[in-house]
């Protein structure tokens, strides 16, 4: 039994290891176009922050591991060309340029996605820099090195922005961020908070920007967007992402939410035996019932594990993504899980929504701080819809709570019922999420 | 109509201000024994750890302002003594000694609990103290300050007892503990964790150490068990709390778990048109269904409140508790929600559990911790049943989650699949309680 995965890094890495672990005589191939496997995307910021850090730290399994103790025939340097599916066959290029041909029983596509590099004059211009894949990280930390970088562009002020902002201001960067909207996905009164942070650790955004063309004069990059322009050492492009589905689609895969690989429950294509997971494929979303693009780590993973499951017989059926995210920036802690007001109107809800400032620790406990609780509820059906956050301390592990309840889809009135324990350095002694709870009930 | 309140704290004073606010023309009266009203008991270990805060601080509302701000008949220093359910007519006696009689429509009990003395030799000794109450703290701030105590033994180490050692030790006092058992709702491996952190701390644990007489020398205090005696400064009682219920039986009212006051889900007593709430009264349970008296701070306000709405005629039922508790010790958060193994035993499940330590923070992310997670499943229903966790952050917020898969009656497996977001700096990729969940599926 040959099982073909597509792609090392995190779904497919946790295919092959659990599809190897299930039924260890499995023949178990990945083929990544890259060197690099089974790292951590997301620790990158935090390792560009410290000068003194290799990338490669960010590393969780070297490749000999999975090939020597796991068994596991990975080729790195090995591009995916084409999938065959009445054959059952891929045709690959390795490093060299040699054609090479796998034969498959059961396929995993898990080929990412790929960091939006708009096509605008100077985006190929050196110091210009996206930022996803380890190399990226690689780049971004040799540039560094070997630049005298004293100002910074980050071009998208997403998760990755937001993050960045924080890491080379650490590193003494002087940092602007450059975005059309400003945490679109979020309450006014949490993003608010966020640009007020930025602005406290003097990182200047422009909003409404979109860089219309880039320009290099000596060592200085140049953008512009209307009359406006911006000057700096570097630019970082944190646009956000799209998935890499052309490879599925051109095998007559059908393609989901986004153009994103759409696969079901058991994350498996539309043609039978071809399996999709990371950030290539979608996946249900928990509170509307319908197919979404929400490529993060946690998902990779379980689908990874699902498919490396369901390929050695099992029936792993997942249950999907409730929208939840969380981040730092600077020593703000923001989190997000479910429907923004947005997003549960344009699902057919009906929602009503509150914002509520509360204190971080009990009345009288020194080092309180403030913390901002929006919460989303639906008129009709009073459930529970989504929940943000946003402070500086107990907000990325309290969205834990809310989260749990869109997935058993409970009313707003039993989550302002649910016993969520005090202790005075922690929470007042209604949790800031009750006192939400309870207002929001009033509204519903 | 009348609404009169036996008690002045958080659940007494919740109910007042709550049905005030609903009927502004209510006759609201309260009868507070003491002269305090409205204060965090719960923040008092935080408050005697530092010398130059005013156990005051802890008041949260002034006597004052409930009775001109918000209209409440509120008596402090009046000591209800008896019901009469078929007059309608509580008996009291004011501190100078004087009889009054009080007629109601509606009664709520909010007596609270008071804490255990022991029946033994030298209970009523000078430096021999009880915490519960706010005088008992003021008791506690002025011994401190009008005597040398370089050591103090804790006579009891439940949740009181664990953060009164780090409170005193943080003031450079010597803490011994002694205990019967110690921390027996909780997993062994998630005690020992405990028990080695007060180690770290230089407080010496005696466990099944039962005081059996206290004696004075000088001022030194000696307290022996069987052969053992231990000396110090000052003796701090905590072995818990019993609910003050006598007058509620006395009047015929049914009591319920460990002769608290039994309310049903309206928080109303056998008798109608008298309810009960906070440290005096027993609750639901929502994992078992059954009865269980849980005197905790969050379940007072709660029930004050429902008591405040039913009586003027809105219909509030209340869900129960989950047996939610977090408290914090020296650098650890404790935290559980739920049933342990021996309570799954006792209410009829079949429960199988596991213990793993994960890390607090991602792979290669610097400041990472270790971080305990127990989780109880039932293996005929495949529930979640129960779950605890310490560590050094990360802790007391996470257990939210779980919390509310309790309420929802979630089965580990589905808790299992919940997207608890993931950055860096705050988990791993797959959060403690995900690969605990993980393993736990694999028992049931």
């Amino acid at each position: 039994m040959n099982f073909l995965v597509i792609g090392g890094d995190a779904a497919g890495m946790s295919a092959a290891s659990r599809a190897k672990r299930n039924q260890p005589d499995m023949n178990v191939t990945v083929l990544e176009q890259t060197m690099d496997v089974s790292y951590s995307a997301c620790g990158m910021p935090y390792n560009i922050s410290d000068p003194s850090r290799d990338i490669d730290d960010l590393v969780v399994r070297q490749a000999q591991v999975f090939r020597e103790k796991q068994g596991i025939n990975l080729l790195t340097g090995c591009r995916a060309e084409a999938i065959e599916p009445e054959t059952r066959v891929v045709r690959a290029v390795d490093y060299s340029g040699k054609q090479m041909e796998f034969k498959y029983d059961n396929l995993l596509i898990a080929t990412g996605a790929s960091p939006i590099m708009p096509d605008i004059e100077g985006i190929d211009l050196n110091g210009v820099l996206p930022l996803k894949g380890l190399s990226d990280g690689r780049n971004i930390k040799a540039y560094l090195n070997n630049h005298d970088v004293r100002s910074a562009i980050l071009v998208g002020m997403g998760y990755i922005g937001l993050e960045m902002s924080e890491s080379l201001s650490k590193r003494g960067i002087e940092v602007i961020g450059t975005t059309r909207g400003f945490m679109r996905n979020y309450d006014e009164e949490i993003a608010e908070v966020v640009k007020q942070t930025l602005a406290a650790h003097d990182v200047s955004l422009y909003t409404d920007y979109v860089v219309e063309k880039i320009e290099k004069k000596g060592e200085k990059l140049t953008i512009c967007c209307g009359g406006k322009k911006l000057e700096a050492d570097m630019l970082l492009m944190g646009l956000g992402v799209w998935p890499n589905s052309k490879i599925a689609s051109d095998a007559g895969i059908e393609l989901g939410s986004k153009d994103s690989i759409a696969v079901d429950r058991r994350v498996e294509t539309s043609l039978s035996g071809i399996f999709s997971a990371g950030d290539c494929a979608d996946a249900y979303h928990v509170v509307t019932g319908e197919k979404v693009w929400i490529p993060l780590a946690l998902v990779a993973n379980r689908a990874g594990w699902a498919a490396g499951d369901n390929v050695c017989g099992k029936n792993v059926q997942l249950q999907g993504v409730a929208g939840s995210a969380v981040f730092k920036v600077f020593e703000l802690e923001v989190a997000r899980t479910g429907l923004s007001v947005k997003e549960a109107e344009a699902a057919g809800f009906d929602p009503a929504a509150i914002t509520i400032k509360a204190r971080s620790r009990a009345h009288a406990h020194p080092g309180a701080s403030d913390i901002w609780v929006h919460m989303v509820g639906d008129r009709k059906s009073g459930r529970l819809l989504g929940t943000q956050m946003v402070g500086k301390e107990g907000v990325v592990h309290r969205i834990k709570g809310p989260t749990v309840a869109l997935h058993a889809h409970m009313t707003v009135q039993d989550f302002s019922q649910t016993d969520l324990a005090y202790a005075p350095p922690f929470s007042p002694v209604w949790d800031p999420m009750l006192t939400a709870a309870n207002q929001l009930v009033k509204k519903l």
